[in-house]
Protein backbone atom coordinates (compact mmCIF):
# COMPACT_ATOMS: atom_id res chain seq x y z
CA UNK A 1 0.00 0.00 0.00
CA UNK A 2 1.49 3.00 -0.64
CA UNK A 3 2.31 5.86 2.36
CA UNK A 4 1.80 9.06 2.54
CA UNK A 5 3.78 11.42 5.27
CA UNK A 6 1.28 13.77 6.28
CA UNK A 7 1.47 17.89 8.07
CA UNK A 8 -1.83 18.02 10.39
CA UNK A 9 -3.15 21.34 11.92
CA UNK A 10 -5.99 20.80 14.18
CA UNK A 11 -8.12 22.55 16.59
CA UNK A 12 -8.46 19.60 19.40
CA UNK A 13 -11.51 21.31 20.70
CA UNK A 14 -13.99 18.91 19.73
CA UNK A 15 -11.95 16.12 20.09
CA UNK A 16 -11.26 13.31 22.45
CA UNK A 17 -8.10 13.36 21.26
CA UNK A 18 -5.86 12.13 18.35
CA UNK A 19 -6.18 8.59 18.72
CA UNK A 20 -9.62 6.59 18.27
CA UNK A 21 -11.38 5.74 20.72
CA UNK A 22 -15.70 4.47 21.52
CA UNK A 23 -16.21 7.34 23.25
CA UNK A 24 -15.87 10.52 20.67
CA UNK A 25 -14.66 11.63 17.92
CA UNK A 26 -11.07 11.80 17.03
CA UNK A 27 -8.58 12.84 14.63
CA UNK A 28 -7.05 10.09 13.53
CA UNK A 29 -11.05 8.57 12.84
CA UNK A 30 -11.79 11.84 10.46
CA UNK A 31 -8.62 11.37 8.62
CA UNK A 32 -8.83 7.86 7.95
CA UNK A 33 -12.82 8.06 7.21
CA UNK A 34 -11.43 10.84 4.96
CA UNK A 35 -8.74 8.64 3.37
CA UNK A 36 -11.34 5.98 2.80
CA UNK A 37 -13.34 7.99 1.10
CA UNK A 38 -10.69 9.09 -1.05
CA UNK A 39 -9.26 5.15 -1.89
CA UNK A 40 -12.46 3.17 -1.18
CA UNK A 41 -10.70 1.28 1.11
CA UNK A 42 -9.40 1.32 4.61
CA UNK A 43 -6.47 4.04 5.31
CA UNK A 44 -4.59 3.77 8.11
CA UNK A 45 -3.23 6.78 10.08
CA UNK A 46 -0.50 6.86 12.88
CA UNK A 47 0.49 10.48 14.20
CA UNK A 48 3.61 11.45 15.93
CA UNK A 49 1.94 12.25 18.85
CA UNK A 50 -1.11 11.00 20.64
CA UNK A 51 -2.35 14.23 21.79
CA UNK A 52 -4.92 14.29 24.81
CA UNK A 53 -8.67 15.76 24.49
CA UNK A 54 -8.65 19.36 23.98
CA UNK A 55 -4.80 19.39 22.79
CA UNK A 56 -4.21 21.64 19.72
CA UNK A 57 -1.37 20.54 16.94
CA UNK A 58 0.47 23.20 14.76
CA UNK A 59 2.00 20.43 12.54
CA UNK A 60 1.45 17.07 13.55
CA UNK A 61 3.36 14.58 11.74
CA UNK A 62 0.75 11.21 10.36
CA UNK A 63 1.25 8.43 7.84
CA UNK A 64 -1.43 7.13 5.91
CA UNK A 65 -1.38 3.99 4.10
CA UNK A 66 -4.00 4.18 0.74
CA UNK A 67 -5.02 1.40 -1.50
CA UNK A 68 -4.10 3.16 -4.59
CA UNK A 69 -1.33 5.62 -5.78
CA UNK A 70 -2.47 9.51 -5.71
CA UNK A 71 -0.28 12.24 -6.34
CA UNK A 72 0.93 13.95 -3.14
CA UNK A 73 -1.55 17.20 -4.67
CA UNK A 74 -4.33 14.86 -4.95
CA UNK A 75 -4.14 13.06 -1.65
CA UNK A 76 -3.79 16.88 0.31
CA UNK A 77 -6.64 18.03 -1.60
CA UNK A 78 -9.04 15.43 -1.27
CA UNK A 79 -8.33 14.84 2.21
CA UNK A 80 -9.01 18.38 3.12
CA UNK A 81 -11.91 18.03 0.55
CA UNK A 82 -13.32 15.02 2.55
CA UNK A 83 -12.43 16.38 6.47
CA UNK A 84 -14.92 19.09 5.87
CA UNK A 85 -16.50 20.72 8.23
CA UNK A 86 -13.52 19.33 10.39
CA UNK A 87 -11.13 21.40 12.29
CA UNK A 88 -8.40 19.85 10.72
CA UNK A 89 -5.81 21.27 7.67
CA UNK A 90 -3.76 18.31 6.14
CA UNK A 91 -0.98 21.58 5.15
CA UNK A 92 1.63 19.25 3.59
CA UNK A 93 1.29 15.46 1.73
CA UNK A 94 4.40 13.32 0.44
CA UNK A 95 4.87 10.18 -0.75
CA UNK A 96 7.25 8.08 1.99
CA UNK A 97 8.94 4.82 1.56
CA UNK A 98 6.61 2.36 3.82
CA UNK A 99 9.93 2.18 6.11
CA UNK A 100 9.01 5.30 7.79
CA UNK A 101 6.27 5.47 10.73
CA UNK A 102 5.32 8.86 12.26
CA UNK A 103 5.63 7.33 15.45
CA UNK A 104 8.40 4.95 15.65
CA UNK A 105 10.52 6.54 13.52
CA UNK A 106 10.36 10.39 15.11
CA UNK A 107 13.30 11.26 16.92
CA UNK A 108 12.12 14.58 18.59
CA UNK A 109 8.82 16.01 19.59
CA UNK A 110 8.12 19.75 19.74
CA UNK A 111 5.53 21.40 22.45
CA UNK A 112 4.24 24.76 22.95
CA UNK A 113 1.90 25.85 25.91
CA UNK A 114 0.46 29.09 26.26
CA UNK A 115 -1.17 30.62 28.76
CA UNK A 116 -2.92 34.47 28.64
CA UNK A 117 -1.80 36.15 31.79
CA UNK A 118 -4.90 38.55 32.39
CA UNK A 119 -7.21 39.04 34.53
CA UNK A 120 -10.13 39.43 32.23
CA UNK A 121 -11.86 37.06 30.51
CA UNK A 122 -10.39 34.42 27.38
CA UNK A 123 -12.88 35.99 25.01
CA UNK A 124 -11.04 35.23 21.60
CA UNK A 125 -8.54 32.92 22.51
CA UNK A 126 -11.31 30.34 24.70
CA UNK A 127 -10.09 26.69 24.41
CA UNK A 128 -6.53 27.99 23.04
CA UNK A 129 -5.03 29.40 26.10
CA UNK A 130 -4.93 28.74 29.50
CA UNK A 131 -6.48 31.51 31.25
CA UNK A 132 -4.17 32.59 34.48
CA UNK A 133 -5.56 35.53 35.91
CA UNK A 134 -2.26 36.89 38.56
CA UNK A 135 0.74 37.92 37.13
CA UNK A 136 3.04 34.96 36.53
CA UNK A 137 6.99 36.01 37.06
CA UNK A 138 8.43 34.61 34.64
CA UNK A 139 11.82 35.08 35.47
CA UNK A 140 11.43 32.83 38.59
CA UNK A 141 9.97 30.38 36.27
CA UNK A 142 12.83 29.74 33.96
CA UNK A 143 15.12 29.30 36.35
CA UNK A 144 12.60 26.50 38.22
CA UNK A 145 12.74 24.88 34.88
CA UNK A 146 16.57 24.45 34.85
CA UNK A 147 16.24 22.23 37.32
CA UNK A 148 13.54 19.71 35.03
CA UNK A 149 16.33 19.96 32.09
CA UNK A 150 18.03 16.49 30.95
CA UNK A 151 17.52 12.94 32.00
CA UNK A 152 15.16 12.14 35.03
CA UNK A 153 12.98 9.98 36.70
CA UNK A 154 9.74 11.87 36.27
CA UNK A 155 7.44 9.73 37.64
CA UNK A 156 5.91 12.79 39.68
CA UNK A 157 4.85 14.18 36.26
CA UNK A 158 3.34 11.56 34.44
CA UNK A 159 -0.09 10.68 34.91
CA UNK A 160 -1.02 7.71 36.55
CA UNK A 161 -2.81 6.41 33.45
CA UNK A 162 0.85 6.62 31.22
CA UNK A 163 1.74 3.52 29.42
CA UNK A 164 5.60 3.97 29.44
CA UNK A 165 7.81 1.33 30.20
CA UNK A 166 9.61 3.72 32.24
CA UNK A 167 9.61 6.73 33.55
CA UNK A 168 13.17 7.76 32.89
CA UNK A 169 12.94 10.75 30.06
CA UNK A 170 15.82 13.23 29.03
CA UNK A 171 13.82 16.61 28.65
CA UNK A 172 16.18 18.75 25.94
CA UNK A 173 14.52 21.81 26.31
CA UNK A 174 12.29 23.69 28.61
CA UNK A 175 12.32 27.41 27.97
CA UNK A 176 10.01 30.03 29.42
CA UNK A 177 9.29 33.68 27.90
CA UNK A 178 6.43 36.19 27.99
CA UNK A 179 5.01 37.32 24.42
CA UNK A 180 2.76 40.42 25.10
CA UNK A 181 -0.09 39.05 27.26
CA UNK A 182 0.92 35.15 26.87
CA UNK A 183 3.49 33.27 29.05
CA UNK A 184 4.73 30.31 26.20
CA UNK A 185 6.60 27.31 27.60
CA UNK A 186 8.34 25.61 25.01
CA UNK A 187 9.96 22.21 25.42
CA UNK A 188 10.60 19.07 22.90
CA UNK A 189 12.37 15.69 23.81
CA UNK A 190 13.20 12.85 22.11
CA UNK A 191 9.59 11.72 23.55
CA UNK A 192 7.18 12.28 26.74
CA UNK A 193 5.44 10.53 29.07
CA UNK A 194 1.74 10.65 29.60
CA UNK A 195 0.44 14.18 30.62
CA UNK A 196 4.59 15.33 31.12
CA UNK A 197 3.80 18.58 29.58
CA UNK A 198 1.04 19.68 31.52
CA UNK A 199 2.29 18.43 34.50
CA UNK A 200 5.54 20.49 33.91
CA UNK A 201 3.79 23.97 33.09
CA UNK A 202 0.87 23.51 36.15
CA UNK A 203 3.64 23.12 38.40
CA UNK A 204 6.29 25.74 36.90
CA UNK A 205 2.86 27.74 36.90
CA UNK A 206 3.18 27.75 40.84
CA UNK A 207 6.13 29.25 40.69
CA UNK A 208 5.30 31.58 38.21
CA UNK A 209 2.39 32.73 41.17
CA UNK A 210 4.51 32.38 44.19
CA UNK A 211 3.28 29.79 45.54
CA UNK A 212 6.46 27.28 45.19
CA UNK A 213 10.08 28.02 44.94
CA UNK A 214 12.49 26.56 42.79
CA UNK A 215 13.29 24.31 45.50
CA UNK A 216 10.04 22.72 45.78
CA UNK A 217 9.91 22.18 42.37
CA UNK A 218 13.04 19.90 42.65
CA UNK A 219 12.07 18.57 45.39
CA UNK A 220 9.23 17.34 43.92
CA UNK A 221 11.19 15.88 40.45
CA UNK A 222 13.56 13.99 43.45
CA UNK A 223 10.40 12.64 45.14
CA UNK A 224 9.39 10.29 42.40
CA UNK A 225 5.83 10.71 43.78
CA UNK A 226 2.89 11.81 41.41
CA UNK A 227 1.26 13.10 44.46
CA UNK A 228 4.06 15.61 44.83
CA UNK A 229 2.90 17.21 41.43
CA UNK A 230 1.58 20.73 40.89
CA UNK A 231 -2.25 20.66 39.56
CA UNK A 232 -1.81 19.90 35.95
CA UNK A 233 -2.48 22.33 33.61
CA UNK A 234 -5.97 22.57 31.18
CA UNK A 235 -5.15 20.59 28.00
CA UNK A 236 -6.54 23.83 26.07
CA UNK A 237 -3.05 25.77 26.30
CA UNK A 238 -1.45 22.68 24.76
CA UNK A 239 -0.06 22.76 20.92
CA UNK A 240 1.76 19.99 19.40
CA UNK A 241 3.94 21.95 17.21
CA UNK A 242 5.97 19.60 15.38
CA UNK A 243 7.93 16.17 14.64
CA UNK A 244 11.26 15.53 13.89
CA UNK A 245 13.05 12.53 11.92
CA UNK A 246 16.54 11.39 11.15
CA UNK A 247 17.45 12.63 7.81
CA UNK A 248 16.72 14.96 5.51
CA UNK A 249 13.72 16.32 5.38
CA UNK B 1 -26.13 57.17 36.53
CA UNK B 2 -22.55 56.53 36.57
CA UNK B 3 -20.86 55.66 33.48
CA UNK B 4 -17.84 53.44 32.28
CA UNK B 5 -15.73 53.48 29.24
CA UNK B 6 -15.03 49.93 28.34
CA UNK B 7 -12.75 48.02 25.83
CA UNK B 8 -14.38 45.03 24.95
CA UNK B 9 -12.79 42.22 23.16
CA UNK B 10 -15.13 39.04 21.74
CA UNK B 11 -15.37 35.96 19.54
CA UNK B 12 -17.98 36.73 17.43
CA UNK B 13 -19.19 33.37 16.23
CA UNK B 14 -21.80 32.53 18.48
CA UNK B 15 -23.75 35.85 18.62
CA UNK B 16 -26.03 37.80 16.19
CA UNK B 17 -23.85 40.37 16.19
CA UNK B 18 -23.25 43.05 18.38
CA UNK B 19 -26.92 44.20 18.38
CA UNK B 20 -29.39 43.01 21.19
CA UNK B 21 -31.96 41.58 18.59
CA UNK B 22 -34.58 39.16 19.01
CA UNK B 23 -33.30 36.60 17.01
CA UNK B 24 -30.80 34.94 19.31
CA UNK B 25 -28.06 35.93 21.20
CA UNK B 26 -25.55 39.71 21.01
CA UNK B 27 -22.80 40.99 22.60
CA UNK B 28 -25.05 43.77 23.28
CA UNK B 29 -27.34 41.61 25.73
CA UNK B 30 -24.46 39.53 27.50
CA UNK B 31 -22.52 42.74 28.73
CA UNK B 32 -26.47 44.36 29.57
CA UNK B 33 -27.03 41.25 31.30
CA UNK B 34 -23.56 41.42 33.29
CA UNK B 35 -23.85 44.79 34.38
CA UNK B 36 -27.61 43.95 35.69
CA UNK B 37 -26.07 41.01 37.65
CA UNK B 38 -23.71 43.91 39.42
CA UNK B 39 -25.89 46.53 40.03
CA UNK B 40 -29.41 45.41 40.40
CA UNK B 41 -30.47 47.46 37.85
CA UNK B 42 -31.12 47.76 33.86
CA UNK B 43 -27.57 48.64 32.70
CA UNK B 44 -27.58 50.05 29.23
CA UNK B 45 -24.56 49.36 27.06
CA UNK B 46 -23.58 51.14 23.91
CA UNK B 47 -20.78 50.49 21.38
CA UNK B 48 -18.71 52.21 18.59
CA UNK B 49 -19.42 49.88 16.24
CA UNK B 50 -22.13 47.53 15.46
CA UNK B 51 -20.15 45.13 14.20
CA UNK B 52 -22.35 42.05 11.77
CA UNK B 53 -23.00 38.17 12.52
CA UNK B 54 -19.97 36.39 13.40
CA UNK B 55 -17.57 39.49 13.03
CA UNK B 56 -15.04 39.68 15.90
CA UNK B 57 -13.97 42.78 18.15
CA UNK B 58 -9.76 43.17 19.53
CA UNK B 59 -10.61 46.14 21.41
CA UNK B 60 -14.31 47.68 20.69
CA UNK B 61 -14.94 50.69 22.97
CA UNK B 62 -18.29 50.68 24.65
CA UNK B 63 -19.89 52.59 28.00
CA UNK B 64 -22.12 51.30 30.24
CA UNK B 65 -24.47 52.87 32.70
CA UNK B 66 -24.98 51.30 35.99
CA UNK B 67 -27.19 52.28 38.50
CA UNK B 68 -24.42 52.30 41.34
CA UNK B 69 -21.09 53.66 41.94
CA UNK B 70 -18.06 51.27 41.58
CA UNK B 71 -14.44 50.71 40.97
CA UNK B 72 -13.40 50.51 37.75
CA UNK B 73 -11.80 47.08 38.75
CA UNK B 74 -14.72 46.16 40.10
CA UNK B 75 -16.85 46.58 37.17
CA UNK B 76 -14.19 45.08 35.17
CA UNK B 77 -13.52 41.90 37.34
CA UNK B 78 -17.55 41.93 38.21
CA UNK B 79 -18.40 42.01 34.69
CA UNK B 80 -16.26 39.15 33.55
CA UNK B 81 -16.81 36.60 35.94
CA UNK B 82 -20.69 37.39 35.42
CA UNK B 83 -20.00 37.05 31.26
CA UNK B 84 -18.66 33.27 31.70
CA UNK B 85 -18.82 31.28 29.72
CA UNK B 86 -19.20 34.03 27.02
CA UNK B 87 -16.20 34.36 24.52
CA UNK B 88 -16.30 37.95 25.30
CA UNK B 89 -13.70 39.60 27.81
CA UNK B 90 -13.69 43.56 29.27
CA UNK B 91 -10.24 43.97 28.78
CA UNK B 92 -10.93 47.64 30.58
CA UNK B 93 -13.35 49.26 32.37
CA UNK B 94 -12.66 53.42 33.15
CA UNK B 95 -15.15 55.80 35.03
CA UNK B 96 -15.92 58.71 32.42
CA UNK B 97 -18.00 61.38 32.18
CA UNK B 98 -21.66 60.73 30.63
CA UNK B 99 -20.87 63.55 27.60
CA UNK B 100 -18.89 60.82 26.04
CA UNK B 101 -20.70 58.28 24.18
CA UNK B 102 -19.24 55.48 22.44
CA UNK B 103 -21.42 55.27 19.31
CA UNK B 104 -22.04 59.49 18.57
CA UNK B 105 -18.23 60.52 20.28
CA UNK B 106 -16.10 57.90 18.04
CA UNK B 107 -13.85 59.96 15.47
CA UNK B 108 -12.30 57.14 13.85
CA UNK B 109 -12.69 53.39 13.61
CA UNK B 110 -10.12 50.76 12.62
CA UNK B 111 -11.45 47.40 11.01
CA UNK B 112 -8.70 44.69 10.05
CA UNK B 113 -9.76 41.55 7.57
CA UNK B 114 -7.89 38.08 7.51
CA UNK B 115 -7.68 35.67 4.62
CA UNK B 116 -6.08 32.65 5.20
CA UNK B 117 -4.64 32.22 1.56
CA UNK B 118 -3.61 28.60 1.88
CA UNK B 119 -4.71 25.27 -0.29
CA UNK B 120 -5.37 23.28 2.99
CA UNK B 121 -8.44 23.68 5.31
CA UNK B 122 -9.03 26.47 7.70
CA UNK B 123 -7.70 24.12 10.98
CA UNK B 124 -6.71 26.03 13.88
CA UNK B 125 -8.44 29.56 11.98
CA UNK B 126 -11.62 28.19 11.05
CA UNK B 127 -14.68 31.19 11.94
CA UNK B 128 -11.46 33.45 12.35
CA UNK B 129 -10.93 33.86 8.62
CA UNK B 130 -11.37 34.21 5.07
CA UNK B 131 -10.09 31.08 3.56
CA UNK B 132 -9.16 31.30 0.35
CA UNK B 133 -7.06 28.94 -1.55
CA UNK B 134 -5.95 29.98 -4.82
CA UNK B 135 -2.71 32.18 -4.50
CA UNK B 136 -3.73 36.05 -3.91
CA UNK B 137 -2.09 38.91 -5.84
CA UNK B 138 -0.71 41.46 -3.16
CA UNK B 139 0.41 44.07 -4.37
CA UNK B 140 -2.74 43.77 -7.62
CA UNK B 141 -5.05 44.39 -4.79
CA UNK B 142 -3.09 47.01 -2.95
CA UNK B 143 -2.76 49.38 -6.31
CA UNK B 144 -6.61 48.43 -6.64
CA UNK B 145 -7.58 49.79 -3.32
CA UNK B 146 -5.59 52.74 -4.42
CA UNK B 147 -8.61 53.83 -6.05
CA UNK B 148 -11.49 53.08 -3.11
CA UNK B 149 -9.31 55.60 -0.47
CA UNK B 150 -10.63 59.02 0.46
CA UNK B 151 -14.44 60.71 -0.14
CA UNK B 152 -16.61 58.86 -2.39
CA UNK B 153 -19.96 58.12 -3.09
CA UNK B 154 -20.14 53.71 -1.79
CA UNK B 155 -23.19 52.94 -2.91
CA UNK B 156 -21.61 50.16 -4.94
CA UNK B 157 -20.27 48.75 -1.76
CA UNK B 158 -23.03 48.93 0.77
CA UNK B 159 -25.61 46.09 1.69
CA UNK B 160 -28.91 47.18 0.76
CA UNK B 161 -30.19 47.30 4.05
CA UNK B 162 -27.97 49.74 5.45
CA UNK B 163 -29.63 52.42 7.21
CA UNK B 164 -27.32 55.36 6.78
CA UNK B 165 -28.41 58.86 5.51
CA UNK B 166 -25.67 59.23 3.21
CA UNK B 167 -23.85 56.50 0.96
CA UNK B 168 -20.66 59.39 1.04
CA UNK B 169 -17.56 58.42 3.09
CA UNK B 170 -14.24 58.76 3.85
CA UNK B 171 -11.96 55.90 3.65
CA UNK B 172 -8.66 57.19 5.36
CA UNK B 173 -6.74 54.04 4.87
CA UNK B 174 -6.92 50.61 2.94
CA UNK B 175 -3.68 48.83 2.84
CA UNK B 176 -3.18 45.09 1.77
CA UNK B 177 0.04 43.31 3.20
CA UNK B 178 1.06 39.60 3.74
CA UNK B 179 1.85 38.09 6.50
CA UNK B 180 2.96 34.40 6.24
CA UNK B 181 -0.07 32.58 5.08
CA UNK B 182 -2.08 34.75 5.46
CA UNK B 183 -3.38 38.31 3.80
CA UNK B 184 -4.79 41.12 5.78
CA UNK B 185 -6.63 44.03 4.86
CA UNK B 186 -6.80 47.30 7.07
CA UNK B 187 -8.76 49.57 6.90
CA UNK B 188 -10.60 52.95 9.20
CA UNK B 189 -12.31 55.83 8.23
CA UNK B 190 -14.79 58.24 10.91
CA UNK B 191 -17.32 55.78 10.20
CA UNK B 192 -18.34 52.61 7.59
CA UNK B 193 -21.43 51.93 5.59
CA UNK B 194 -23.22 48.42 6.36
CA UNK B 195 -21.35 45.31 4.87
CA UNK B 196 -18.69 48.35 3.73
CA UNK B 197 -15.49 46.35 4.89
CA UNK B 198 -16.61 43.24 3.67
CA UNK B 199 -18.02 44.53 0.50
CA UNK B 200 -14.21 45.93 -0.30
CA UNK B 201 -12.34 43.25 0.78
CA UNK B 202 -14.49 40.34 -1.49
CA UNK B 203 -14.34 42.86 -4.27
CA UNK B 204 -10.81 43.46 -3.99
CA UNK B 205 -9.98 39.62 -3.82
CA UNK B 206 -11.55 39.15 -7.05
CA UNK B 207 -8.53 41.67 -7.71
CA UNK B 208 -6.35 39.57 -6.01
CA UNK B 209 -7.54 36.02 -8.22
CA UNK B 210 -6.69 38.15 -11.32
CA UNK B 211 -10.20 37.72 -12.31
CA UNK B 212 -10.69 41.94 -11.95
CA UNK B 213 -8.74 44.70 -12.75
CA UNK B 214 -8.03 47.67 -11.16
CA UNK B 215 -10.11 49.68 -13.83
CA UNK B 216 -12.39 47.11 -12.74
CA UNK B 217 -12.64 48.49 -9.60
CA UNK B 218 -13.00 51.73 -9.98
CA UNK B 219 -15.27 51.55 -12.59
CA UNK B 220 -17.57 49.44 -9.94
CA UNK B 221 -17.07 52.57 -7.69
CA UNK B 222 -18.33 55.47 -10.11
CA UNK B 223 -21.54 53.16 -11.32
CA UNK B 224 -22.64 53.61 -7.54
CA UNK B 225 -24.61 50.48 -8.12
CA UNK B 226 -24.97 47.34 -5.51
CA UNK B 227 -25.11 44.99 -8.49
CA UNK B 228 -21.67 45.80 -9.12
CA UNK B 229 -20.28 45.53 -6.14
CA UNK B 230 -18.17 41.66 -6.07
CA UNK B 231 -19.08 38.89 -4.17
CA UNK B 232 -19.33 40.06 -0.50
CA UNK B 233 -16.20 38.35 2.37
CA UNK B 234 -17.55 36.30 5.13
CA UNK B 235 -18.24 37.38 8.72
CA UNK B 236 -15.33 35.18 9.99
CA UNK B 237 -12.30 36.91 8.59
CA UNK B 238 -13.20 40.66 9.82
CA UNK B 239 -12.29 42.25 12.80
CA UNK B 240 -13.10 45.39 14.25
CA UNK B 241 -10.08 46.72 15.92
CA UNK B 242 -10.17 49.96 17.87
CA UNK B 243 -12.48 53.25 18.18
CA UNK B 244 -10.41 56.58 18.38
CA UNK B 245 -11.81 59.89 20.30
CA UNK B 246 -10.87 62.98 20.36
CA UNK B 247 -8.65 64.24 23.35
CA UNK B 248 -6.80 62.56 25.96
CA UNK B 249 -7.32 58.74 26.24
Amino acid sequence: MPRYRLTVEYDGTPYVGWQRQINGPSVQEAIETAGEALSGATAPVYGAGRTDAGVHALAMTAHIDLAKNFSPRTVREALNAHLRPHPIAVLDAAAIDDAFHARFSCQKRYYLYRVLNRRSGAGLYQNRVWLVGPHLEVEAMAEAAQSLIGKHDFTTFRSVQCQADSPIKTLSTLSVTREGEEVHFALDAPSFLHNQVRSLVGTLVQVGLGRWSTDDVKTALEAKDRSQCGPVAPASGLYFVKAEYAGAE
